[in-house]
């Protein structure tokens, strides 16, 4: 897979909006999340859904709070097609330690921004390869 | 995790959807497909980008085609939260051996049918743990 300019560009928004994950300064991380985030960007995990970049910066500040010096790592290529992309990643404690994985599903709206976010927690639970 | 109702609607859904894929007769597949699609449902792999029940099945008859007496076959639970879901399958030749691995997300929509289906193929590339 060898990355192609729009590879390239899904990517930098990706590494980007964990940048602000990981940015515990409110101002920092709302125009880091601004920078990528289309006007009507949602964000969806199994905890909450959010539909602005200011209601999850701020739920971001909470994570932070809870989960003190932690951090998002990106922890697989960006994969896309269609403007939908995927991405592995982990939070990581300050000893590097796994808090948690994680799968991101995303869209890319038609100004170039991220017009939505949606993670899974954890690893799929594999079943029997049924016939 | 213990499977609750909403679950096991879901995973309904995505099986009845996986068993269009392996039906060869066309009247048959377009029936279930209609059975659990929403009638504004996309579908959206790497190869292809598709908006009716109808297409998608005509899609399915040139795959089997392709790759006659292969089965779609679920190999995870159905992960879900906020009517998104995820789950992982992969295409079986007859004996048995895999012919491709991928990732399907999908979202379900007010009247309980699948609004969009979007396939990833491969597993994720993963990237050292950046810091």
């Amino acid at each position: 897979m060898t990355p192609d300019p729009v590879t390239n560009v899904i990517t930098e928004l990706v590494d980007t909006y964990c940048a602000a994950w990981n940015d515990a300064d409110p101002a920092r991380r709302l125009a880091l999340l601004r920078s990528v985030w289309d006007r009507h960007g949602t964000y969806t995990d199994p905890t909450i859904h959010l539909t602005s970049a200011e209601e999850l910066s701020d739920h971001i500040g909470r994570v932070l709070t809870r989960f003190p010096d932690t951090r998002i790592l990106r922890t697989s290529a960006v994969d896309s097609h269609h403007g939908i992309l995927r991405f592995a990643f982990r939070r990581a404690a300050p000893d590097g330690q796994t808090l948690r994985d994680g799968l991101d599903f995303g869209e890319v709206g038609v100004d170039g921004r991220l017009r939505r976010i949606v993670g899974f927690f954890g690893p799929l639970v594999e079943t029997a390869n049924r016939s």
